[in-house]
């Protein structure tokens, strides 16, 4: 089983990665650092939970002599909410959990933001360990120590950098995952290889087809490869005060006011995030080329890429359309401006990209225009 | 104006101490190291708004050319809750506050607590500043970075460990402060000179009538050495994993099952904090006593001070009384139990304290009855 030591400033974790490897939570929290774990509150949610995905970690973890509680909140985003963070509070409260005890997150970045930010709060923070399902969060989420909640209108607005002690990632789970949950993993594993890995971008053109029918080897070198490159550039940045971490955004500030303005327009239905995020790659190469940064076969190739993992390369793929006009006022709103002009990360060449400031706002909005 | 410098691990903030230097706050945000304020949050509570306090940090904030706002909520522990949480993030988002923002907490140590936890996971953490008005919060709270809110029954059980970016002391403040605040300030550096500081103990004892008057030079510099002596404990053990940090609890085991037990009794009462501390450390030296730690004089000299100081020395002097095995019942119950034997913070000698474990709860039990 591939595994992969994170190291950051004060401390260090290991990544475990393995295919029907679940039952070894306990083993994992057993042998941590850090002092002996008393108890451990397993969260997932109801539709992981349909899988029996946290009973076998549960059942794993009590099978290693440490008592172990269950609990089951809501699927959606919607649980990413102060009220079921107040609820879960004072649930582990109810439940004896102390400064000996681990939060176990079983599922996908709902699960993971929301326990994290639980860990990192109660008492003053209290130990997390992450078991990822889905692509994504194999990929991304459960890596990096972001956690958080939403308030009303702005996504996690609310949370903490709290590093988990390990993260076990079984592919296995990613076998149940429907195609759009897939989808939204392969769209952040291409952001990788465009902007970061230019290795993993050969793979993926030449695995394409075996990584669609979810070929178990192939997955498990990727995800770690994925989770390699993204402790790196963590390590360097933990904190986010470099500008360094940017570099794991690419496509991420189009990916966003499309999600945000879709959302608004559409009523209820949300972009699925890694989906959003491969048409904002696109529009990233499409701006790059117009600053005369990439050339045309860059953006091609990409594409090319992009459809080979059945992800979209276009809004109009994804059944939407957005104002580029309003995608561009909504930018300027965003953190990323600096006295009106826009901040992107773009490549320079394929697997290498830089952030880059004061961009033409038109300029922008031309690179949408194509896509609209 | 006497300036302490804290170091921790990652950085190092001022501590600045002075009579009516509340307008220094603008000054104290423009020198900030870590990027440019470009925004600050005023928070404070009715009570201490009343005296004008906040008015002034803002106004000062306002004239070193950051945009400020000033919120006011309801004053008392009740405000340590998640409901304010939930209301003053809503708040922040909407005041536009960003990652260049500063909170500022102007009060006593609700208003530091709560705000400190505000800044820790707005954002994921913005910049904290404090201007605490009350002995309780100079002396203590607001130095060592522990913010947090309450859960129904459970004090300070969701939180962070969360430095300042500075502090401001302003000694006119206290000039304001009911006898019984002023008490509690006075319980907090009656423990730092008992169990931390041998010549604080001897300063407190020549000087007390003048520490009753509120001596402005005086109280200056007490306020000082209480915090240089818990900024080099905190330095030593900022996030309370070695146990060095419980060094700053002599007294507390305690006062914090008198002040749950108290309320229990007497409905709505609660112990003033400070002035559980004091019969708290009565109790904690006699138990040394009882254990041939200490001798009889030593108990007599730290009971002699706390009269000096008009602290109370026993429950009795707060008009309250509790069940000895009660008392004894809720420590088990607490964090700070290993296999059914109690640990104290116990004095050597006059200004040296350690950690005691192994204690006998029968022990503690007579050190208790011999105040009821």
């Amino acid at each position: 089983m591939p595994s992969l030591t994170v190291s950051l400033s004060e401390r260090s974790y290991s990544i475990d990665i393995g295919h029907g490897n679940l039952d070894r939570a306990g083993a994992f929290l057993s042998s941590l650092g850090g002092g002996t774990v008393s108890h451990a509150v397993v969260l997932t949610d109801e539709h992981v939970s349909s899988y029996g995905y946290a009973r076998i970690v549960a059942d794993a973890i009590a099978d290693a002599g440490i008592d172990v509680s269950l609990f089951v909140i809501a699927a959606g985003e919607s649980s990413k909410s102060i009220e079921t963070a107040a609820t879960l509070w004072e649930t582990l409260l109810e439940d004896g959990t102390d400064r000996k005890s681990v939060l176990v997150a079983v599922g996908g970045g709902v699960i993971g933001d929301l326990a994290g930010f639980i860990a990192a709060t109660f008492a003053r923070g209290i130990r997390f360990f992450q078991v990822p399902t889905t692509l994504l969060a194999q990929v991304d989420s459960s890596v990096g120590g972001k956690v958080g909640i939403n308030l009303p209108g702005a996504k996690n607005m609310v949370g903490a950098f709290h590093q988990p002690v390990g993260v076990l990632i079984d592919t296995a789970t990613l076998e149940t995952l429907d195609a759009t949950q897939y989808a939204c993993g392969l769209g952040e594993i291409a952001k990788y290889a465009v902007s970061l890995d230019a290795a993993l971008f050969e793979r993926l053109e030449s695995d394409a087809a075996d990584v669609g029918r979810r070929d178990r080897d192939i997955l498990s070198e990727i995800v770690f490869r994925c989770c390699e490159i993204k402790a790196g550039i963590v390590a360097n940045d933990e904190r986010e005060t470099t500008g360094f971490r940017a570099l794991l955004n690419y496509g991420h500030t189009f990916a966003h006011v499309f999600e945000t303005l879709v959302f608004e327009t559409l009523g209820d239905y949300r972009l699925p995030h890694g989906q959003a995020v491969a048409v904002g790659c696109v529009c990233a190469a499409r701006l790059a080329l117009k600053l005369g940064r990439v050339d045309t076969a860059f953006l091609e190739r990409q594409i090319r890429l992009l459809q080979r993992l059945d992800l979209p390369t276009s809004l109009l793929d994804l059944g939407a359309s957005i104002e580029p006009k309003r995608a561009v006022d909504l930018m300027n709103r965003d953190k990323k401006v600096e006295n009106g002009r826009l901040r992107f990360v773009l490549p320079i060449e394929l697997g290498r990209c830089e952030l880059v400031g004061g961009i033409d706002p038109r300029t922008v909005m031309e690179a949408i225009e194509c896509d609209t």
